[in-house]
C-alpha cells in the first residue's frame, strides 16, 4: 500500500506537470506536436536528471504507464483549452501541486538510497524545479523560479519539514508527504497572492548590470 | 554491411549538425574557438542525452572519429564562408538533413535495447531535436523547433513512418532508413518554402502572456 | 600529497565559482534561496557533467564537503556583499580563476580513465565552462563565453599546454599544475583589460540574422 501511494504521488505530479507544460506552450502558440513535446520535458526533466545523478535507470524509459499519462493530459490539455481561456491560473496552480508533489518524490528517491538529508534535500529541490526550469528556457521565458516569487524557498522550506517529519516524528509515512504537499502548495499560494517576498540581506547594484 | 550503413548515417547526420552549429555561430560573430564548441555540442547534443538515458557508453568519448569529422567539418565551414555569404538557406538544409538522419539513428538505438516503440519514436526525437535546441538556447536564438514552421512534427511524423515500415513491412531495411530520410527532410523543405502550418486546435490566449 | 593537491584545486575552484554565481543571482536580485541554487549549480555544473560523460559517481553525491564549502561560500557572499558593492570586477576574477582550476580537474580525470588528449582537453572544456553557461542561461545573461571577450579560448590553450607539458617534458606535476592556471587566468584578465579579440578570419552577414 505504501508503494502504491508513492505511486499516485508520482502520477499526481507528471499529471500537474505535463498540464503546467501543455499551458504555457499553448500560450506561445505552438503547434500540437511541440505542445506535447513540452508537456514531456516539463513533466520528466526533474525526475530524469534525479535518475542520472543517482545512476539508477530512468523512471520512464522501461514503462509506458508515464508516457501514457503525458500524452493524455496533454490531448485533455489542449482540448479543454478550446473551451477555458484563462491560462495563467491554471498554469501556476498545476505548477505549484506538480512542485509539491516532486519534491517529496525526489527526496524519497534520496533516502532509499541512502544519502544525506542535504543531498537528498537537494535531489528533491532537482526533481521538483528542473522540469519547470527547462520548460520555461525552451519557451524562452524568464523562469518562474528567478522572478521575485517565493518559489525555490517553498520547496527547500517544505522538503526540510518533510525531512524533520520523517526522522524525528513518528506520524504514519502518508501523513506526513499529504502535510508536507499541503505546505508547499500553501506558501506558493499565498506568496502569489499576497505577493510575498523574501527579504535581500545583501545590497543590489544595478548600476553594474551588464 | 549494415553496420558500415548505420555507421555512414551517424557520420553524415554528424556533419550536417556541426555545419548548421558552425554556420549558426559564425552568424552571431561567435571567435572561432567559440564556433568550435557549438558545431560540437550541435553534432553530439542529442546522441549524448540519448547515450545517457540509455545508460550506454556516450558515443564520442572512446572514438576519434566524431570529434575529428567536427572539427574538419568546423575548419571548412569557417573557411567556406569566407566565400559563402548566404548562411540562412544553408543552415536550415544542414539542420533538416541531421533532423532526419539523427532520428533514424536515435530510434534504431531504442530498437536495439528492445524498447516500447513509442519510447523509441521519443528517443529519436530527442537525438534529432536536442542539438538543434542546444545550439538555438546557447546562441540565445529562438528554438527553432518552437517557431510557426513544422519542425517537431517532421520529426516525430517521419519517425512514426520508419517504425511502421520496419514492423509491418518487409522492405530492405536501407531503403526503409533512405525514404524515411527523405520524407523527414521533405516534409521540412516543402514546410518552409510554402510556409505550411499546423492548425491549433486551441484557442490562445495572448493577454495572458506573462 | 599529489591527491590532497588536487583535491585542493578543485575546493578552490568549487569556492570560486560559487562566488561568481553569487554575485551574478544577488545582481539579478534572486532571493536568498535562489541565490543559494544557482551558486549550487555553477559550481557542480561542469562537474556533473563531466561525471555524467565518464559514467562515474557524481562527486557531490556522497560527500558533504563540497556541499558545506558551497554554502558557506554563498553566505559569505550575501554578507560580503551587504558591504561591497563592485559585483561586476568581482565577478569576472572569480569566473576566471574558476575557469583555470575546473579545467585542469577536467583535463586530469580524462587522462585518469585514459582517454585519448582531444577527449580529455574536451572534458576540461566542459569542466570549466558549463557551469557558468548554465549560470548565464539560467539568469537569462548571454552566456559570457559568446561574448567577444577571449573565453573559450583562454580555457582550450590553457588545457593545450596543460596536456603538452604533462605528456613531453619532466617538470613536476604541481608547477605544470600551477602554471596552466596563472595562464588561463592571464590570458581571460589580460583580454579583459585591454579588450583583445580573436581574428575571425570568416566573413559576417548580419542581413539574414534571423
Amino acid at each position: 500500500m505504501h508503494q502504491n501511494f508513492n505511486f499516485i504521488i508520482e502520477i499526481l505530479g507528471t499529471i500537474s506537470f505535463a498540464m503546467s507544460g501543455s499551458f504555457a506552450a499553448m500560450q506561445k502558440r505552438l503547434d500540437p506536436f511541440g505542445v506535447l513535446i513540452i508537456a514531456f520535458v516539463t513533466a520528466v526533466g526533474g525526475g530524469t536528471v534525479r535518475d542520472l545523478l543517482l545512476d539508477v535507470p530512468v523512471f520512464w524509459m522501461h514503462d509506458m504507464v508515464m508516457c501514457s499519462v503525458i500524452f493524455a493530459t496533454c490531448l485533455f490539455a489542449m482540448i479543454f483549452k478550446s473551451v477555458e481561456k484563462k491560462f495563467r491560473v491554471t498554469l501556476s496552480i498545476f505548477d505549484s501541486l506538480g512542485l509539491g508533489l516532486f519534491t517529496i518524490v525526489g527526496i524519497q528517491k534520496g533516502l532509499s538510497a541512502e544519502l544525506h538529508p542535504v543531498i537528498c534535500l537537494t535531489l528533491g529541490t532537482i526533481t521538483g524545479c528542473f522540469g519547470g526550469i527547462i520548460r520555461d528556457i525552451l519557451l524562452n521565458r524568464i523562469p518562474l523560479i528567478f522572478r521575485k516569487e517565493i518559489y525555490a524557498t517553498a520547496c527547500i522550506v517544505g522538503g526540510g519539514v518533510f525531512l524533520l517529519l520523517v526522522k524525528l516524528t513518528s506520524f504514519s509515512y502518508g501523513f506526513v508527504q499529504i502535510s508536507t504537499i499541503i505546505i508547499i502548495v500553501a506558501i506558493r499560494t499565498l506568496a502569489l497572492k499576497f505577493q510575498w517576498q523574501i527579504p535581500k540581506f545583501y545590497g543590489t547594484d544595478q548600476n553594474s548590470e551588464m
